[in-house]
């Protein structure tokens, strides 16, 4: 029977065609499928296999770097408990616990959400590792909310730096005018956060590279955080809240490079995709992408 | 300025035409936006207003009975706590403890889900203020699972008859096959749960007729449950689990006009309705007529 | 250059392959897209192209009767002037003027909406040409509204009968409950409409079979006129006004057997299609197959 | 029973959480739900709802600015009739009448179309209390159209400055090559219309500024109308006629910017959304913030 | 690390609940993602994977029978050579040979099309191991087009029994009107096909399973091609050439309830899916109930 | 009869609005309905009729260059053969010889496709009417792969330059990271391509000007190929292998403004759009003006 082969979509019979699978699996890959935060539009639960189905099938050859030399060492998804997030916390935590002190002075973790509430669970397990983190956040949303009851992936920032201020360096990058609360402003200041609104950033995008270097000077290390309605609607439909005139995906992926530049990356998650509001898979495939060219600008310019 | 109206999308300037919400309000109407119980296709926490949409369209013209003299008292929507089980559970038994209290002895009280979850709290009320409660459950599933943590809509039927039985007397119509666990139905005999599936109905009814009237005689009252995922898929595509060789809608009319005939229900409520996977919408629409089709047939019945 | 074609989205290289186009041109067929009567989902004014589309690509083999000998004289499409109901009405009868003219005693002729309210304007020519005419309706609405101002394709029958009573021996099928104001009951009563809801014909059509055989004996032919909305949703989803709970073509198939049999067909239509929000095109496919069934059915039963 | 409230489809618990419509109500909003005139692709009489639904969700936090301080004095949607361009304008116009009467020197009206040719009934109205005004229209096509019979909404303009010529002065931004016909490039010169092709401002807003301070300097104010088929089809997807090689938001909010800054903004409005044809509601949320942007750009450059 | 669990979109965590994929594996499963061969609606390259997921997520329990005992043993899909049919066919019969000669005198062998012109090769496989096969075909199409070039999946039955009559009797279920050229039924009636139109068996089935009964008595063993275009196009939107007017699913059920009853079944495929056409992925979920229905009834009958 | 016109979609009544099918039809075009090389998203074969339907509802004005003076030729489809590569690269062959024969000297020629393969055949025609051709290919793929066997229109460059590497001055445009196999960067050092990477010209566009300069001096003329997924997915969403990152059209119409300045221009093509994985048509939309602006900026140039 020599006929027969694993199933999967893919016709394309090119035997040097090496994809990111086959390489060394040395980035540890962790998708968390928790939506039970969201206030909007529900289905993130969905995007880990979704975003990995289009990161597998990404190819290697890039632009002026090497080619990719790196696969990902994919631990497979965080048990969630449905519905219950003191619980799912407590368990990314753990998980978290274990990865980050097996992977430390190493290479970056990739976390694939879910919700953006994954994030504070993430960063609570890190700051364990590390005295200072810089924390950079694309988002069109502060994520400050302080609600009375109930869940919301809007609420996780406040809640982390209510007791760890001291821990982050914080920059968001993105906000979008007429998407957030007004009280937002003072909760950022309060927790000292450079904020860079999306129409303070389409001209020029010097004052955000002189904040995102003053950051990797005074931290131990850097966590991305890419909530994907920074994004412009267009580029991202399928996410939880989507951003009328939001980032476009270049400018995103320049602000990346200057991150990735000469810096200490600790891991870098992707959040709010919402696949069953998406268009074609779009958000999916700009999300892997985005992923690995902030893994590749990296690794390439600390090896290069 | 007389040429200003009240914002709607509709467009016929018919004076004679009236709808449901022209007429005496009657029937008490509550919207339980709860989907955090979903562990399939989350959305229907957007279904009480889409529901509303469709029912609010409706007009009153019908074969044979007289036409429609009844309208909606729209008592809103439960405040639901976002991913707070136990506070949403309290806050519907809190909101349904004051209606069925005024409303008893008169007419059905609808309810618009909402995942499936919300049906145990309501009958939790609802057990209050009779003895004994014909439950009847129109469902692919029996809703009858032992989950080892986190929420799902598939076991709340189980939650409620595990220290309820006696209150209860239950019949389930439309159960599909290959798509319950097979340990279901030992749980099912231990409730003394008629079971009816969707292939034993497809013939011939007098089966679940003969069941339906001994469960009208031995009762207080009837209480019906419309999954609609009971429904097949192609008639109910907008649903948190959709169902292939499910019922049709018209066999649906035919067993909710015996149940309402010579027989005192007390509560109707529609769950599962996933509006973002929803087709042009028509399960919020034939949900909403289904709604209708019972009250009238119920009303009709009794006043005729 | 031999091997270039006429453009076309087939593939199929069956050379015995004959298709509708390909016979005599002997039934007239006529597209009218005109949709600025709609007062929900606007899109019919597509409809005549969308259903050709589907219509030339049925083939010839059919059970029982012979294959199709016959092939459609497409007159192309009446010239409406967008948004001109009178100017429009106009065109619509002076065009069928001319073609009735023509066809007397012989082939039914074929037309294609377009919204409702363009029956009104063919039956006020073909009544030129007959004293009395079978009409007969399937419809999900009376159709009979009496607008105070603005158009709507819910009031064509009201306004064609208010001045032709004694021409029309009218039978409305499929009339569906809770989608049409109770007052049209008397309106129906006053023109003498035998009025067939959809509940009242599920389990047999015997009823609905005597009055059709009567119209046939009491008039000098049949006009036979399609809303897809009689359909159930799930069946023409692609339509101005969905209709839950509707009929299944199959018993719409059954019923035009038997207006068609040792009948004489005058004309038939089919209106209310809106692309725009169909499915894959199934409403305009199920539209052209009903009409090929209508014609064939009706052709077979008189030249057999 | 506490635990009921008003239906909505919004589930974040934050009570310092303002959206627009919790202040002061200063800015008079109208709905005009008329897309008779369309002859594309028809849907725009459901975009005042869909635009309101999401202009209502927005909320006040801004960059720069100070926090949004105004309202909307929603009036709700001009009572068109159907099919009847003649009487709906009537009605525009005396709605309008009223409306520029009492808000005169204040605030700017914000109209939410229907299609284009509502405009046109806008500045007849608006034409009566002021001698000179300043239109600057983005759109991808003139409006120029002369059209033999029928309705479109592509002639609005033409019709308006034929007898109305001296009283406007207008400036087109956006047109699209090889969307219209070439006989409007004259039209457009006999009414001294300043034209804009979306090609000439791609790399240079300097031209464009320039004529729009000559025009902000030789009016008595300004009124805004945005065709949104002036932005890219990927941007703004749900609309009548889409444009491949659109304009991109930003330049839009850029200009926006400039005409706003020391003006007297008399009316804006928003046309040509369809959202049948829109993607998970984009169209309309853009439309949404393009007027907030707008207004607030306004205000806080007036206020300022 | 206890937290991490292999990714999936499945969030129930009961552990009683059983899935097909938990039995032993007795069954053979193979899929065939060819559609180089469909002229229509391409896009069944994707559906051995999509009916799998499908497949993976039924339970076990079901009416009257034993709950499922049996597992898939998934022998993954057959590498196709993409656009070599015959290189492709090559490979189905070396595949097919190797399985059907291991499970000789045991089990059905399950296929997943793949378009229908992959059934030809698995018959010229099937029929090196039996004098006499039972093939009975579910197809809205009759599949025995001579075409001029080119591929298409409406020919393979006449390919098949050009030179293969003796070996087949031939029953096609389903054949739809106006949807066959004419020429096809003299083939038919060449190679001795007994033919049943939809019309044909919609209120009595006593003819068509007479004629199954006598292929079961008269061959060695059943082979069952089912192409989802039978049914109709509400329950089956996803597919290379939707049928208006085609069979109802539980139709499908009855007539497979009796081909399974005291025979010897041999295979079963399904084919025509073509899951890019789908809505929510109805026609995949509903091929799977059919394959389970099939093998279970099957071997129900058989172990009972 | 004189209302009755030719059947359209179009309601416009506008005499003086010139399309382009209403000029002299002087440019070439041919449809090449192939795709059956593709291994991705399926569909090309829709688009030349799809690409038509937009292209023929273009209008004349454009800035700048006077008005559209040019029609096309259309010569229909090739007739291809369905499955069937080297028949139907033969007939593109032969198509091509006849039609390049004639047009020497004069205009472009233009062709649908239909996946990428068609270039190939395309080219391997024109190369016999000159010496050295530029050919400047939009893609985000380097399409040079080696394939162990099937189809893929991911090699056709490959095939073409192994045996005619000599005739064709190649610039790739648009390659995207991470979309291709590393192998392929020798590939193209070897056969001289110049690649610009999507990345490379985002701020600047220098470099590629300068290439396509020495091509222009260095050839006999130029062809371009436009696979339309060098663009962003979210504006061409339709398309095989969509591109998340990819350039944006105004970017590609800059560059082909480069291109066709005092140049010699032989042929250009569009390929790829996979018609039923667009939204709204967009792509189509956008691969019809992309094709207007090349040759009428090659024409304005040439004549002005
Ligand atoms: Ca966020
Ligand atoms: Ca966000
Ligand atoms: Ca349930
Ligand atoms: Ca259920
Ligand atoms: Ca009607
Ligand atoms: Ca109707
Ligand atoms: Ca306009
Ligand atoms: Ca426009
Ligand atoms: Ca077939
Ligand atoms: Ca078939
Ligand atoms: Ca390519
Ligand atoms: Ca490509």
């Amino acid at each position: 029977m020599n006929y027969l082969e694993e199933p999967s979509n893919s016709f394309i019979r090119d035997e040097k065609d090496k994809k990111i699978k086959d390489f060394e699996k040395s980035i540890p890959l962790i998708g968390i499928p928790w939506d039970w935060s969201t206030a909007g539009k529900p289905g993130a639960r969905f995007a880990p296999q979704s975003i990995r189905n289009e990161l597998y099938s990404l190819r290697t050859d890039v632009y002026e770097l090497n080619e990719i030399k790196f696969g990902f060492n994919d631990l497979g998804n965080v048990r969630i408990s449905p519905g219950d997030l003191n619980e799912t916390s407590r368990r990314i935590i753990s998980v978290c616990d274990d990865v980050f002190k097996k992977i430390k002075e190493k290479n970056p973790v990739i976390f694939l959400g879910g919700d953006h509430s994954i994030t504070k669970s993430i960063l609570l397990s890190l700051s364990k590792f590390y005295n200072k983190i810089g924390l950079i956040i694309f988002d069109a949303h502060y994520d400050l909310r302080e609600v009375k009851e109930g869940l919301t992936s809007g609420s996780w920032l406040n809640e982390l730096l209510k007791d760890n201020k001291e821990k982050f360096n914080v920059i968001e990058i993105g906000i979008s005018n007429y998407s957030n609360p007004s009280y937002m402003k003072e909760i950022a200041k309060k927790y000292g956060i450079k904020v860079f609104y999306r129409d303070q950033i389409i001209d020029d995008l010097k004052d955000v590279f002189y904040e995102i270097n003053k950051v990797k000077e005074n931290t131990d290390g850097i966590y991305i955080s890419i909530d994907m309605d920074h994004l412009d609607q267009s580029f991202a439909p399928g996410v939880n809240s989507p951003t009328a005139l939001g980032m476009y995906p270049h400018e995103t992926i320049k602000i990346i490079n200057e991150i990735t530049r000469n810096s200490k990356i600790l891991g870098i998650d992707t959040t709010e995709v919402s696949p069953p509001y998406d268009i074609n898979n779009n958000t999916s495939r700009l999300a892997a992408k985005l992923l690995l060219y902030s893994i590749n600008s990296y690794l390439g310019n600390k090896n290069g």
